[in-house]
Parts: C-alpha cells; structure tokens; sequence
C-alpha cells in the first residue's frame, strides 16, 4: 500500500536530520533565540531579497494562521477568504476561536479575485456588520490551483486601495513557486503581501513554518502573540536548524520541484487516459475525475483521499506527492491504473 | 561558558535521533492518527497502570496548558493558581486570552494548600464574581519543590468535594517524580487528579508534552480542542516515536534521575560552602542565595539567571540541570564555585 | 416624514411609562432581583404554562444571542443559521467575538429546513472541522417569514435525533406569534426548542428581552453569564416592570396584533396595485418589490429601507409597523402610493 | 425597612421620567443616531469644555469597561488595576472573557500610586509576560476614596512616559467630582485620562454611562464595537434622553451633592459617636467600623452590606447614599444608630 494521502507522511530531508544529530548537544539560547534561528532568518531573508521584513518560527500551519490572523486585527474585523480556505473549513474554528469572523467567497477554482473581494467590501457598509480587513489566501491553494503575478498584483492593488491586509498561507508555496508556469518570487510576494509564510512542514522538514511579515505596521511585539498562542518552541533551535538547511541552498526549491514533477507525471499518466480533473493544478496536488470503480480498484493499493461525489458514478479524488515520493512508486501507480482503466473499458 | 540556564539547551537524547532516522520514510498517517502515536499512548497508559484515561500528545507546555483549561472549562469559570504559577506569569496571559480569569494564590514555597482554595472559594460567593473551577499546580513548582502523597491527596479531597478540577502541568513531572523523598507515581496522579501531564521537551524529546485526562467528564471531543488551538501536528509521529523511545524501557525516568543528580551535587556543592537557598528543593532546579559579587565572578564562566534580589548583596540565583547536563560540568563548576567564594571571603 | 424604517421608533407603550412613574421611588433589590422581576418571572411561565423554564430579562436582542449562545457552547462547536440570520449578519460578528463560528445556510425565505442542517452535519466529520451544536433561528425571520407548528417540530426532531441545541431568536416573536396562519404557541415553543427569546423591544418596551431557557442542560450558571457579558443591569426592576405590565394581561400580544394589523393594511394596498413581495410576509415586516422611481417619490414623505437591488429598475423595500403605527398614517402612505404609482404608469 | 445597600434602589430623576413620557410617540432613528443622543452628547462635550472627545452612551458599566478596555487593547496586552478594582472582582472575569488579563496591584486606600504602576511595568520585561498598556482606576473608588488632582496628575504623567493608556471608571464620578476637597473636573479628566466614563444609573439615571474618549488613538471604530459587545440599544434614544436632562443644566452635579450631602450626615453621626472608619471617604460611600451587635441591631430597620470582618467582634458595613436618599431618613438613622449604641455600651 503505497499513500499519495498527503505530504506530511514520511518525516524530513536526511540533511535536516543529520544536522540535528550533529547539533544536538551544542547548548543553545531557548525560545528561537539561538544562533541557528538566527541564520534561519537571515537565509530567509537574503533569499527574499529584503532585509525588511521580521521572520517568525512556528511549529504548524494553523497556529501560523490563528497566531498571525489574531495579532493584525482588532475585535471588530475580519478576514475574507475564499469557501475553499483552509481556515473557513479545515481549522476547527481556529480563527473564530480568536473572535474574528471570516467571510466566505464562491469561487471557482479556490482563487480570490479582486472584484469579489470588491463585492464584500459593498455588503459590508456601517457598523452592525464586521469590518473586512485582512484577505486571506493560500498558494497554492486547497485544490492545488497557483496564483499568478498579475493575479497577486491585482489583489495587492485593490487590498492597499481598500486599507486591507493581504496575507498569503504558505503551507505549500515551496510547490506554488515551482510549479510550471509560476512567475512569482519570494521577492514579489514581500513586495505585494502584508505577511505570507513559507511552508516547512509539507517541504521536507519535520515540522515548522516561517512567517515572513513584510508590513512595518503588523510587526510590533508579534513574540508575544507567539508566546500566548503556544507557538514559541522552548528548543526553537529545532526550528532554526531544519530551515537553514532548507535555505543555505537550494535544498527546499528541489524538494519541492520533486514533489511537483512527481504530481506532473501522475497528471499526464492520467489525462492520457482521457479523464479531466476538478481543477487545473500544476503543483503537488492533483485532483481528477475518475470512475467510482476505478478509485475502489485503485485504493486496494494505494491510498488517497475521495475529494468529491461528480454523480453519474464519478468522483474526484486527491492525489498527493511530496519531496519524499519516490519515482518507482509512481510510475508502478501510473501502471497500474492504466491497467485497472483498460479492465473496466 | 556553560550552561545552567535551563533544562531545554540541548536537543534530544540519542535514541530519540536514532529512531527519528530509522523511521524517517514510513509512510505515516498524519495528526497523531499514526502507529508510533498508537504506541507511545499504549506505553504510557501500562506505566500509569490504567487503561480508564485520554493521553494526547502535544509540542508543548503552554499550548498543552492553555488548550486542556480553555477545554475543561465554561466562559465563567476560573482556575486557581500559586502565584508563582506558569500560567499566571509566564505564559502572557495564555489562560487568560482564552477567556478565563486565573485567582493568584500567594504561597511560600510554589505550592498551594487545601486551605488557601478554600479560602478562595468562600471569597467566591455569586454570579458578579467568577466561579472558580480549576486548580492548577506545577509539580515540581516553578521553584523547584515537589508535593508528597499526602499534599496531593488533600488537595485532591477538596477538589472533589468542592466540584473542582485538579489540573497538574508537569513540564517538571520526571523531576519530580525521582527526587529525593519523592512518595507519588504517574498511577497516583491518575487517581488523584483530573489532568495532568507528563513533559517531555524538558526531560530528554525534542518538544512533546503527554496530556492525561483521567476524568471522564473532561475527555469529550479533545482532539477538536487540539486542532483548534493548533496543537495537532501535521507530522505527529514525531511525538509518538519519541514518547515511544521515553517510555518503551525506563529511559524517561533515567534522564529525570541524572537530572536530579547533578542538581544534588551542586546543591551540596553549595550548602557545603555554609549558603542557603531560596526554597526546599529536591529536583532539577536549585535556587541558592549568594553574593552577588560570586554571581558576577560565576557569571563569566557559567550562564544562569538570576531569580531575584535579596537585598544586603545577595541575590537568589537558579541553577538548572537536565538530563543532558555533564558531569564534569557540574563538577567544574563546583570547584570555581569554591574557588571564587573563598576570594571574596 | 413618517417613517417605517422598523419597529424601535417610538418609545414604550404608554402603561409602562406610568408603571415606571409609578413605582420610581420604591427602594428594589438591584440587579434583577427584585419583586417586578420576580413577577414579570412568574407571568410569563404562567403564559408559556410551564414552571420548568428558567426565565431571564436582557436589556437588549444582540446580547441575549450572544450571552445565551456563548453560555451553551463549547469552544470548538458552532451554531447553524441561515444566510439572512441576524447573527450572521448584523451583529458585528457577536457570535464570533465569542468565539463560535456560524455556519452559514443558504435559504429562500429566511426559514431553515432540516434537510438542510442535515446536510451541513454531514459534511462535518471529523475533529478538522467544527462540531455543528446549535441550530439559530429567528421567528419571524429577518424578512418577514414565519414558522409553523409543523416546521418547527421537523427542526426540534432533528436536532434531538442529533444532539443539537435550537435556540429561537425572539426579536419579533410577538408579531410571529399574532401573524395570520401561525399555529404555534409559546407553550408549542417551549416543548419544541431548547431556548427562545421573546422580544420587548420591538413590541412595546423601551428596552428588554425574556430568554427563556427550556433545556435543563443549558441552566446553570447563567447569571454568571449574563454579568460576565454586561447583561446584568443594576436597575433591574426597569426589566422587571416593563414585562409585569405586557404579560399581566393580553397587552403584549394586542401590541403585535395591531403590528400585524398595519403591516396587512400596507401589503394588502401594495398587491391590490399589482406589485409582488420578496418573500411571503405575514408579520409586521412586508417587503414590496416597487419601481424605484416609485421608490424615490415615496421617500420624499416616508422613511423606509431600500432592501435589495432586483435588476430592471425595480428594487425590494422594507416597510416595518409597530404597536405605535398610527392607523391614519399608514391609510395616508397607501393614498400617497397609489398616486405615486399612477402618476408613474 | 430603609435601604442604604446601593445608589441604585430607586428609579430615576422625575425629571427624566417626564421626558420621557413627553418624548414617546416621537419617531428617533436607532441605535443612538437620533437628535437626544447627539444633544446630550454636546451637551456633555460642552461641560467637558473640549470638542475634540469622542461621547458614547452605553446602558451599563460593566459593558462599558468591557467594551472599551477590549477595544484599546491588542491581545498580548494587560490592564492594570487595584486590587479592590471593580473589573477584577465584581464583573465575573468580564475583561479576561475579551481575552485581556488584569495585573492586580495592592493598596491601601483603592487608589493606585505612580510608584505601584512603575513596579509593575519593571516587573514585565520581556514576551514571555503580558505587556502593561492600561491602567485602570475608579473615581470615586470602591471604598469611597477620591483621587485628588495631584495625584491623577502623576498618573497621568508616568502612563504617558511609558505609553499607557489611562482609564477611569467613573460609575460613581458624580459623587467624586461633587466630594469636600475635590479639584479635579470633567475638563482636567479629558486632559488627563484617555478615557473615562460618566456614570448616569448610580446618579440619577434608569440606566447609562456616558464613556468619553480623549485620546485619538482610540476612538476609530468605537461604534463597531459597541455593536458587537451588544452594547448598542435599538432605542438609543432612551439613554439619550436622561444625559439631556442631567446635564443641559446642572442637575447631574446637584443630585450628586444630594447624595454626598446624605452621606456626610451619616458619617458625621457616627463620628460623633466615636467609631472610625475603614478608609477615608468623602463620597457617597460610608465604611464605618462597627460592633457586631451594633450592626445585627440596625439591620432589623435598615439594610446595607457587612463589607469586611475586621476582628474583636467590629466589622465593616458600607452605607451608600444616593440622589434619592431621603434626608428624613438619614436623619431617622443616624437617631437608632445613637440609641443602638447607647444600649451595648
């Protein structure tokens, strides 16, 4: 049984662990303020490009988002997000625990555009309703769709016409920036976002995002929000270690451009055969549209998730790689669902 | 420069990096559904010796602090703290940005006593007060004491005949549990308080705390409370293989001993040179009162805090050791110690 | 200019002002506890004919919801509501700021259906995503809908079946209540939900709304709650004598009946010139669907809201009555409006 | 049976009463945007003798206090308070429910010094605690002290040095402004506070509290927030109402004097009999220090609070006074109380 369930199932690079081991027992300051956090940040942001920006830590993806989300807005505001987002869906009300609504947009392909955007901003006119003030995305998104530079200029425009926060959910930028196509840089997303994080835990480390806050009005005493959330390790130097080596190269583009060709083999072996897909996605998720007895053939030895019921006896399903998936693996599952098709043809 | 800063400058105890490897390209499931998370809660139940209670494992203290109160409690009710309490003071108002008042307790040596709640609660008389709910004690305390049976047993009494929740942060559990003098075991916290948790980032893992809910009442829905507060990690395997390594022989409490070892041999170290010491303390933390002309000396060499100024040139330090601490550090240090003591004589 | 912007514009119904003139110097208990309250208590459980209800006074409709609903939740569980429910709407995000996430329906009249809470419980699964708890629903609705005894009992079924608590949003109770059709009585409304409220405000009081809480699971403590949230006034009695005075005879429901009245004597003259309404509105709210040239000369004499752009030059109104909607204004508006009307044909 | 419990057993003003009926059947837009608010709110800018505040009217203190102190903080952020302070003891956890811890400070008298802010502000030195932003006094306190100009001077002095925000609650600020010794008025209140509210329902009101805001940084989106906290009433008029006739003349401060006046008396004919009193209070609030049987005697005509056990059979009693407190009765006191005394001695 082979999983393309996610990309969190193996645990991280072999360089990540060794330089642990090799690390282990230096004595290090606590709480991220040790030398290899330190150089983290200091990787990070020669990598973006910008020495302006406050780099953050943190341990996973929700605590990222209820951490930052919940230190930017005051009580009355909200974010906007699209219906597909993850923390309007997959977050147990993480930010809504924090007291902040989320608006939700329809979307097509789990992209925000600014006219919607606009059209919140409309419906929302005095002061028995919330104020939107942060526009929430993620890149590449749920369904595995990527932004675009246009598309992100478009949004940055319209969120600093409108006095909003732009903020983008990394938690798989490192597929997002090497997917085919992308003309987006660490750069230009400091340049267009209000903060952003760039995803660890689903890129090869065993656990760890880095927030890059790139709006000078967002930075002030964000530790202490970390503290308060739980989200400031008391070894931070685990953190500092794993991204160094995600970034004293560029270790963490070919991770992730691994789990992107992984993805891309998966999507040609299957559109060959003639079936379409929920969405166009060139990163590492890939969702089509298969037959129901297919996906029953199909899981007996492979596991993946049924995304959603299409009717007529189809269904779209995800199909995950990451920076561990191992080419054999996906050539023999390419094998085996041309076999499988061809039987029920 | 070595350090007595804390029990959490290094990184993790071999073992835990040797299976960290071996098990790096399992394929696992994700949030803490996976079969190392299966283990590490089977082990450490046996070793609890009671198969009736919740173990969930969480990166760390104050996310497992916040996120169990803010689950077992409703909007109105409050914990009761020692006023040296983490959650009171080193958490920034962790507790507090959950929605819940915590009533300070002043104590002379970190631990509270049946009779001071009691007091609590008979100042506690109607609805324009909050309703105390929820004790919590730190064992060991944030000063380094340790409770004996009888203590908890009393305090355990009250709780349950006044409605209340005994809650037990054992960031310092295996400190405690192998000092000198030391009368409880994890069966007896399992009998006799309603949560309590077992810390592993402070004993010898990477980060991890294992919460144990032992009362039914509180176990409903906890993993909601996790995702919520972002203490469900994506790759919880990570804590599942280090809990399992800690707790599969007897490697959790062989590291709490060392640690208490080396805090015994330089508490010696110290009475034997005629100082006194802030609290009775028999774990991993020593508080002496010294010159504050031998801390500046020491300090050159050693890194630690200074707790608090005592007046008349003397100061109460603290001294932390843990399980990766050397014994010739220790040893080193005991001899500067003397050293620079008979300099200033 | 007379206005139909809504049903607070006036003051109180002339025998609680004398009541309050009446009773201005007696010396009361504060904070509800004095005799009006304890009357006004008593009335209503008489009325409702149950004595095991708990009956609390609220100053005013946001707070209720929101006291009520963050008092019978728990951190990761959610409320249901539809598109237009107030909640979710036009209180700022109370509900959240508390720190619940609402789920929002889509619906075409305002009314949930329980399909359609089914629906959202199944897409709900796992501890990724929040525990659905409390079904909100308003009576009337937000447009003007009312519930039936049958809809009601297919609402309360399922959410016995499923665990979920169902609270009703009493703002306009009283003109649901009265509304032509309705077969529900308080009596049907405390057997059927878990909570309601019915609202003084916008039924004859200056201020002032009766929770009622018929689910023994969601008693304790509330005045707990209600302090905590700002809900507890020191003048009680100001609550206390204002229901005395609407439930110690048939005033309160005179009051709404007369609403009712108004609001027929406007829809019945709007369909006699042929125009339709957004949705079928048998309470005090109707919501024409005018020409918005009509519209415009209208609001030279009238204030009233423009609800909602429908395309063609036409646009939905919102024209509100009260207890205090004089008879011969609302014969003048229809004069006017037939003039209007034909001067635009 | 007289109560001297509180200063707000009776209703209010005849006054206000009668503006009340006068105004009932006038149509007013909701939710204080009619023409009463936006007089009384001049009104009181004019008083103040400063334009540039902002004036809400809020229905009670409790929301008050909670609705601003969770307005100006951001989540990370703390008030200060006495110990005494009424949001620490007497609003069930109100403040820490919007997330916010309060730091209780010691006194002697309920007034807070410079010198016990700046202990705390040292006592705060890095993210690991909460950060000191507000410091919350009462006026008059909840022992009846006064805070003299000298003395808000200096507060207002440090808070500004170390950028916080100074907050008064003013529930009894009538009694304060009108109290023997007083200098400070509403105009050196807006010059030395950032916020500070005028307390309506404990002098003279049904209910209200007009919460003025000085400071510029924290009146955007005030309004939100009210909404939000359920803090805005549908009709606003009616607070707006009763701040016209209190202050568009002087009856605010001449029901003030009534109830100060009241409570001279008492605390005179107490003196007179030789009995000390637990802090100095020149407002309407008394604490005598009484024997026991004294009190048990008194309590049998007249009803008030044992405030504290003071030891050797005495105990604390507070006696409130308030605009309606008959002079007859007071006077009808003081002789039982005399007689009483003279009894036991």
């Amino acid at each position: 049984m082979y999983s393309f369930i996610c990309d969190y199932s193996e645990g991280a690079h072999p360089r990540i662990l060794e330089a642990l081991v090799r690390s282990n027992y230096e004595q290090a300051e606590g709480y991220g303020e040790d030398e290899y956090t330190r150089k983290a940040v200091e990787l990070i942001k020669q990598r973006i490009g910008n020495d302006n920006v406050d780099v953050h830590l943190i341990p996973g993806g929700t605590q990222t988002n209820l951490t930052a989300i919940s230190a930017f807005l005051r009580p009355h505001e909200a974010a906007i997000a699209a219906e597909t987002g993850h923390i309007l869906v997959h977050e147990t009300g993480a930010i809504e625990a924090t007291g902040h609504k989320i608006i939700p947009v329809k979307t097509e392909d789990g992209k925000l555009k600014p006219s919607q955007i606009k059209t919140v901003l409309d419906a929302h006119t005095d002061e028995h309703m919330v104020k939107p003030k942060l526009v929430y995305i993620s890149n590449s998104t749920e369904i595995g769709s990527v932004y675009g530079k246009f598309e992100l200029e478009g949004l940055s425009s319209l969120c600093r016409e409108n006095g909003l926060f732009l903020y983008m959910d990394g938690a798989r930028l490192g597929s997002a920036l090497c997917s085919e196509g992308n003309d987006l840089t660490l750069s230009d997303l400091a340049a267009l976002t209000d903060a952003f994080y760039i995803g660890g835990t689903k890129n090869g480390a065993l656990l760890g995002e880095a927030l890059v806050i790139c709006s000078d009005d967002l930075k002030e005493d964000f530790r202490f929000h970390m503290k308060q959330k739980g989200a400031l390790l008391a070894k931070g130097k685990l953190l500092g270690i794993q991204f160094v080596e995600l970034f004293r190269d560029n270790l963490f583009f070919e991770l992730a451009e691994h789990a992107n060709k992984m993805a891309g083999i998966i999507r040609k072996g299957i559109e060959r055969e003639g079936f379409g897909f929920l969405t166009y996605s060139p990163s590492n998720q890939v969702f089509p549209i298969l037959p129901d007895r297919v996906i029953d053939e199909l899981q007996r030895n492979y596991s993946f998730y049924v995304w959603a019921k299409m009717g007529s006896g189809m269904s779209a399903v995800r199909l995950v790689t990451s920076w561990a998936t191992r080419e054999e693996a996906v050539s023999a599952f390419i094998e085996d669902f041309r076999k499988v098709v061809s039987m029920y043809r």
